[in-house]
């Protein structure tokens, strides 16, 4: 079975247990992995890595580069036993969140189309030691990825020194579903040749100079992926009205009937919105998105969906057996690309997508606030909610009107941490409705959100503060600045956003 | 002489008074007009709209879009005469921004590169009238553009009826200069094929169907371009840091010795800034930029520039000037795009463009506020900022460190409009200093701007800000935000931002 997954035999003596493949992580080393979501990230060798500092109190401090949140077996491990000083992009760990807002771990959030970029211009320091996750090598040293492709090229091609867990869990059927491109450096960057969803451009593995192949790792630990929510009315309710929403738009010809390829945010409400679309009209629907999640998958499955396009597949432990057991099925109708392409710019607004991302809180003016929970308290990250919002033909976000049972309201008079502006967001639809903000100024704007997407219980709160503001000297985007933050202000002390009596 | 202008001999029965045509424009119309900068815009058919309003108390109200700021004949004499109900997607006119900020203007503050693709899709309404600035028409009908291109060409594919302003003060010379290029829409979009600056990919004019043009009229009116102020202290300071961060990046072997295509932001500030390169030690260096001003024309007259590719040419006074007296030196060294192309997020990330703006205000963590001064007062509008710095190969702010002779300090614990997140902003440049913010954390980097580029009256202010935030529960993004703007608060109180005795 070996044989068929380390087909270069030279590399054969260099596999080693994960124990003495951690031994090669020293302290002040940046330290870059293969994971994209909890899905195709290196798994034993962090292991190895914390239990040996538990148990011999050694110091190690590293800055942890991946592609964006990865699993409890690095994450979490990592945190709980200190070894991060620095991490970046994007991370979705209880342990590592709490590290992190304790002020202990230095967190860098990034743009996702952003991070092999920066790596390879030298903009986040050396990178001493890749660590990959694969299905297998070829003959030639080339590393086949599994389950996701996140920043691996790019990690690869810059570290000093290459880790490869073979990990024997992950269908070798995944060969052949990724397409590998590493755009070159300006001045000599030449365009991007995807013009369709489904165009491969590149190697179905990852070029790697076989001599930097330092340990080869062989483990069967399972990507630790996470249980989605139970769909609930709220989330049901939003997908009607996105549903309503791209209809309309069909029906004023400013999208066609298949519409244009989507992307879909991570997680338990993003996956909801898009499982409406199961029941919607519309036929031949294309994905080009980061991750594929559960509905994607029953998209294909029903013929609704052609085609889908990610940089990571990321079911729910039972979408995950059924992934597996019809790969066959799902080989052509799936590409993994590295994250540089399936969140570049460039791609984005030639394929014309359609960005559907989840929003913590909007305020009246359209801001968006993805990340800092009162502004202060990091929940995961921008992600690649960025990438596709700037770009997008259309961008919509969707966001409960409440969270806390009522006590907190996401339509705030301004958001208490920016991650997406004024200039980008397009549309917000909360389980009240739909406010399309195209064409309009900050204060139409402000009217149509807090009447159509604003909670019953914080319209009049809105609306005055809205009505107040605007008697200020200055009537662009009014603000009253002392009570600007004031609802969240109000959160921190009280516990909620209700007016107090 | 107008024969040589107006070479299709069937429309010169198109020619009429700026008066006639004036008389197209209706009450309720979008009106989609050329012109970015104070430059290329239409002069004649606007001033004599406003003198008939006046005139005759009639009630007009139109929106107007154009590409960027256009001259005083077009927003200071429609705003003047409230003709303006809705404007985007920028603007620097004393009248227009006083019209904006008293609440009387819906105005849309736009990223410049999705203007036309806003337009073209039919997010922004239907347009009912171009009114475009021209050197002359081909015996086709094509129109080639004057001094700025802007929105010009998808303004004239898609509004139903075309006044042709031709404007004989403008150079027959500028003929050759215009580079006319429209993508095609999803999914029929393919990759815009400029690889290098100078790539020319379009047509020297304006296709444009001969059966919309509905007026012709023929003036003289100059560009009414603006001033540049002398060069001073502060902004020399500023030139000074940009350059030592430049030469450090060459040595560290980040950038190459040309460096790579430079944009750089409009106004006096962003001219001196570009100005410093003349005695600097690069050479042969390229400039993908919006605007071509003075400092451009400058480093092209010495050799140190090889090439500019713009959208507009907007010198002072004497600058314009010595543009016309030397208009075939300059007309194999510049290209003029449309904004959809010079700004376009696929070519700034493809060259590598250095990307130099203007900041009114940055705060801790590295957002900055480009538009609202105190957070409700319009100034002019993120302009081509945002789709420069998001797609750079380093993006670098610069501002004096004070405003208002010392009363405000640019360096605030939260910027209280946000433009730029802490997402994309790499370099932070004032006369203190430069902080390189590249792959820190948001703490990480408030040490390094507070210690930078801070002024020393405020330094202590921020220090303690920061200090008491960080022992808040929450330590990702410190901030009390009971007092994050109340810095802007006291100002609009107070008049200042120091400490009150």
């Amino acid at each position: 079975m070996l044989e068929n997954r380390i087909r270069n035999k030279t590399l054969q003596n260099k596999i080693m247990s994960a124990d003495e493949a951690a031994l090669l992580i020293k302290d002040g080393m940046n330290v870059g992995t293969s994971g994209f979501t909890p899905s195709g990230y290196p798994k034993a060798v962090p292991l190895a890595l914390a239990k040996r500092v538990e148990t011999t109190g050694e110091k190690i401090k590293i800055g942890l580069f991946t592609g964006a949140s990865v699993g409890d077996e690095l994450d979490g491990s990592l945190s709980r036993s200190k070894i991060i000083r620095k991490r970046l992009p994007y991370q979705t760990n209880e342990s590592l969140r709490k590290y992190i807002n304790d002020g202990e771990c230095e967190y860098l959030d990034m743009h996702l189309s952003h991070v092999p970029q920066y790596a390879q211009y030298g903009f986040l320091g050396k990178l001493d030691l890749a660590i990959i996750e694969a299905v297998g090598i070829t003959e030639e040293g080339g590393i086949i990825p599994s389950t996701s492709i996140g920043c691996s090229p790019t990690f690869i091609k810059i570290a000093e020194k290459v880790i490869v867990e073979i990990n024997t869990s992950q269908p070798l059927e995944l060969e052949g579903m990724a397409d590998i491109y590493i755009p070159n450096d300006p001045p000599h960057r030449k365009p991007i040749p995807i013009t369709k969803v489904n165009d491969k451009i590149g190697t179905p593995y990852i070029p790697c100079d076989v001599n930097k192949i330092a340990a080869i790792v062989v483990t069967d630990i399972k990507d630790n992926v996470r249980p989605l929510a139970p769909i609930d009315d709220i989330s049901k309710t939003i997908s009607g009205h996105l549903i309503d929403f791209l209809e309309h738009e069909v029906k004023v010809g400013r999208l066609p009937k298949t519409l244009f390829p989507l992307q879909s945010g991570v997680g338990s409400v993003a996956n909801a919105v898009l499982g409406g679309l199961l029941e919607s009209s519309f036929e031949n629907l294309l994905c080009y998105t980061e991750v594929i999640q559960d509905s994607m998958l029953d998209l294909l499955d029903s013929g609704k969906a052609l085609f889908a396009s990610g940089t990571s597949i990321t079911p729910s432990e039972e979408g995950l057996i059924r992934f597996k057991e019809n790969i066959n099925f799902y080989k052509d109708k799936i590409i993994l690309r590295p994250q540089e392409i399936s969140n570049h710019p460039e791609i984005i607004r030639r394929l014309g997508i359609i960005a559907i991302n989840t929003a913590i809180e909007a305020d009246i003016y359209g801001n968006i606030n993805s990340t800092n929970i009162m502004g202060t308290r990091m929940m995961n990250g921008i992600g690649g909610s960025g990438d596709f919002t700037r770009n997008a033909y259309i961008s919509i976000f969707t966001t409960p009107s409440t969270a806390k049972n009522g006590d907190i309201s996401s339509i705030v008079p301004m958001v208490a941490h920016h991650d997406h502006t004024e200039h980008d967001v397009m549309v917000l639809i909360t389980e009240q409705g739909v406010a399309d903000l195209r064409g309009l100024s900050p204060k139409e704007r402000a009217k149509l959100i807090i009447n159509n997407c604003a909670h019953p219980t914080y319209q009049p709160m809105l609306k005055d503060y809205f009505e107040r503001a605007q008697k200020s000297k200055f009537k662009h985007t009014p603000h009253m600045l002392s009570e600007a933050l004031s609802w969240h202000d109000q959160f921190i002390k009280n516990g909620t956003m209700k007016r107090l009596p």
